[in-house]
């Protein structure tokens, strides 16, 4: 069950205050829809909710700076670790804190980059605008010879080309997408072996809040044709 | 009685159908103020709700299109107009409407342009990346031989050294907040003249559904040091 609070989006200006009381009301929904599991796939929400969802739901809560953290920790050579994501995910500090519980002689960068989520919702994805606005925000991070850097924010991974462009190839680029899918599937695993099986049949089911035409148009872009049916919540 | 919709922010890329619920509330919300005018400042909102909010409150409602289009079509010599605006504002085709209603022979050219409130929002008002973005929304109007370029959203005057130095200083810029507030002043001496007085006493009352503290950092950008006392409502 996929939940996107288009209303209400972007979550990555708001404040923590905010974005907890939204992360609640979009849990306690899809509770309503009987989820026996929940990932926070949205970095912001869970820089600022995930330890409060954790604590007042039944339910396992998952994040994706954890894993996103682990994938950087792994991939540095040198040590020195940039980290990109919205206002608010950069704000929280969480990526540095999880880095360090990784490797605590992380050197780590962090910066906010703003203008990417709007990019790659306007599909500006190669070209002057993005290379220069790239160029502008991860330049202060190559002076500090970076050799890993952490895509912080869902939308990023869209504007990958452009970004490994302006960093250069010795650069590596990780995103949290892949780990968080393989802990869900460690978790899934273990709630099957613990007689908890989330359903044998796959089965994918959209829900936004604001009107699923704009959510088709821009998330064919992430998804490609994986968009069926899509339901439209009231928040 | 200035009310930010921070939290919700931004109304550009919402469907007609949320943001004339998001405005709905944000009228209720104005009402219990004891404010006797409303005015939508916003240019979405005007485009979705504004006659909605008419149809529905005792109290007079004024949007910016209207003035907005008066303006433009006073200023163009050629009769060619180009309207620049959010998805929302564009999509609901109301400043043609409007500029019609004022000049039923002028030639509109619209264009949405969804990467200018990020950009003035992050300060990036001239530059490379504010130039070049502008550049590859505003030619094609250029190329229909626009004399009158309107822009048609809050946050656009930000940006108006930048994009007039790509229109180029034969091309006018016309922006609707000096026509809307020349409304709001006819329609307060009208209703001073019938013994419905606003108020002695000018003074301005914040609010703000998220946090303060970005409302007053990016607000100082825009008013400079207006901004006074602001008080967090829920939403």
């Amino acid at each position: 069950v996929y939940l996107g609070d288009t209303a209400r989006f972007p979550y990555g200006t708001k404040s923590p205050e905010t974005v907890i009381r939204y992360a609640r009301s979009c849990a306690q929904l899809l509770l309503c829809r009987g989820v026996k599991l929940i990932v926070v796939a949205c970095n912001t929400a869970s820089a600022h909710a995930l330890a409060i969802l954790q604590d007042e739901l039944e339910v396992p809560v998952l994040g994706v700076i954890e894993p996103g953290a682990r994938a950087a920790a792994d991939a540095t050579r040198n040590g020195r670790v940039g980290v990109i994501g919205t206002e608010g995910t950069i704000g929280s500090r969480q990526y540095e804190t999880q880095l360090r519980v990784c490797r605590e002689d992380l050197n780590i960068f962090c910066r906010a980059c703003p203008l990417f989520v709007p990019l790659a919702e306007e599909g500006w994805t190669t070209g002057t605008v993005p290379e220069e606005a790239a160029r502008a925000y991860l330049q202060p991070l190559l002076d500090e010879r970076i050799d890993t850097l952490l895509l912080g924010c869902t939308h990023y991974p869209i504007l990958a080309n452009t970004i490994q462009r302006i960093v250069g190839k010795d650069v590596v680029i990780v995103d949290s997408a892949v780990s968080t899918a393989s802990e869900v599937e460690l978790l899934v695993d273990a709630m099957d072996a613990k007689g908890e099986p989330l359903g044998s049949e796959p089965a994918h089911t959209f829900l936004v809040s604001d009107s699923p035409e704009r959510f088709v148009r821009v998330g064919s872009r992430l998804l490609g044709d994986a968009i069926g049916q899509v339901e439209w919540i009231d928040f």
